[in-house]
């Protein structure tokens, strides 16, 4: 077999080149490539001569022709149901994909199921792990050993990389709107995270007092829908006076609009609302949510990229470029 | 290392039974099986040696003292953004995890992606295949050989197993409360198949002719809530009779509910609305969603147990036992 790239720094051919160069679909090529029925003999001779001049091996190829030659990438996340986490997954396999890695996905989110146990159970399987760990970020580190891990939303430790969020932008952003639209009586709601107080709550609570605003906290169960809605009707009712609220995350303002739904509230007249994430959701629930939204192609592409680059050398583990920070837009909808 | 557990039907140990045998969490069996700090020796030991009497080994051991020992399950689902799917992915997720299994989940629904591409992707990692394969169903057990292939929503065909639901029964469970609610000028939505009818629409179109019922059929560009919005906001207006709409899925039937808002249609009072699948969705949105759910627990364990009895020979690929049919149930809410 003959290629075309050389060199270490070389893209590895995809699917897409060999579909591109033959002018037939990806599922022409995976036939012709497997020896498949459906297309003729000379079409799969022709994909097979570009795919070997292309250097393109699918993987039960190149899974025997090169051991290990194929990036296994590990992707820890928390919880499935939380549409934020499939949307990340989501950009993050698409990313992957492209650059012809596999990727392994962990949701760790069932029942007392840790970040840890998901690290224990990808780490024999991939060369690099992307992941909302959480406190269990430096102790996946140590056990990847020398193989790059990457942290969302978690400060830097020990891990190879990060990528976090400027929640103190963010949070003025947010109150910015909330101010400038006459609201004076803000409540803030986040879920219990054993007991701490959020990263996102720390920075609302700093903008709030940077200010001079007299933050009401109101705090869910957990980070669900219903748990938000609950404590939204019930809660609610003791907080007449607040006019303007601060959610944690997006799944979690579309249970509080129920919740002031239920307590006979209209927003944004009664309550303006703003959510954090910017899912696909904040469209289908009414009114329509304004919401802190991330660009998560953006966070997905970032994500894949500092893997590369960590793997290949460009970037240091725990360097300055290791660390990136990311920043939330304010999607002005009908809540706020 | 004993085991109290042996025969080859004997379920394995996990680390829950560790943890429940130890009285300790399972980050602290995980700590302890990997020599990890923050946890006292003596609990370290103590957890080793019960995790030795019942046989548990974690991955990263397993891995090392019986090659392939564990069972790895690859899932393909064909869009990680309808929250169908990461639901039904969490589901089996959490089922293979229960069992000690491994799963590797690819996403396949980006660009031009198919089935196909996904079980060459996973087939050289894993042990069993489950999907939404679609028109790949057959060449998934192809690829495959003799390892399983449980297929879902689609025809036993080639594949060892199937999964399918009984549509004819929810069109009529559907088209039978419509009635009851004295609807008679009947819609239904679906997306473009690739100008195929899809088997939902076709089990819809036999309960409308079975029940003397004209039916409507709008055909939305994607599966998806803007592309149902649009179709919805712009033929709603033509069809100024309808006052029943029955939508292929709940992503769909939430774009379906925003498009009758924009045209200034009530709902139920001049349209009623049932979806199809039973997420989470149906709950935030406002009306809150009437529809044909499934119960995704079940669809998830009833996938995972017929890998395994597949794997172990209790049932036999492509016999009857090996194709199930579930059925869904009609969950009132306000849309209809």
């Amino acid at each position: 077999m003959t290629s075309s790239s050389s060199g270490a720094q070389a893209r590895r051919a995809t699917i897409l080149d060999v579909a591109a160069a033959a002018g037939v679909s990806r599922q022409t090529v995976t036939r012709a490539m497997n020896d498949m029925p459906g297309i003729s003999a000379g079409t799969r001779e022709r994909v097979q001569r570009l795919a070997a001049e292309l250097g393109y091996s699918p993987s039960r190829f190149a899974k025997g022709l090169v051991q290990g030659a194929r990036t296994s990438l590990g992707l820890a996340i928390p919880d499935l149901t939380n549409p934020y986490f499939p949307a990340f997954a989501s950009s993050v396999v698409e990313e992957a994909t492209q650059r012809g890695w596999n990727v392994v996905v962990d949701d760790f989110g069932h029942g007392s199921g840790s970040g840890l146990d998901a690290v224990a159970r990808l780490e024999p399987q991939v060369d690099a792990l992307v992941g909302y760990l959480g406190a269990a970020s430096n102790d996946a580190q140590t056990l990847m050993g020398r193989r790059p891990v990457v942290v969302l939303d978690y400060p830097l430790g020990h891990a190879a990389g990060a990528i976090s969020f400027d929640y103190p932008y963010a949070a003025r952003l947010a109150l910015g709107q909330l101010l400038a639209a006459g609201r004076r009586h803000i409540a803030y709601l986040d879920s219990d995270h054993d007991g701490a107080v959020s990263t996102r709550g720390l920075a609302v609570a700093a903008a709030a007092e940077e200010a001079g605003v007299e933050l009401v906290v109101l705090q869910a169960a957990a980070d669900s829908a219903p748990s938000a809605r609950e404590v939204v009707r019930i809660k609610v009712e003791r907080q007449r006076g607040v006019d303007g609220l601060l959610v944690f995350n997006d799944l979690m303002a579309a249970g509080a609009l129920k919740g002031l739904h239920d307590a006979g509230w209209k927003v944004p007249e009664d309550c303006a609302v703003i959510g954090m994430d910017g899912i696909a959701l904040g469209e289908l629930v009414t009114p329509e949510l304004t919401t802190l939204s991330l660009d998560l192609r953006a966070v997905g592409r970032a994500a894949v990229d500092l893997v590369d680059n960590l793997l290949s050398g460009a970037v240091e583990g725990r360097s300055p470029d290791a660390s990136l920070v990311l920043k939330h837009r304010l999607v002005l909808r009908q809540s706020a």
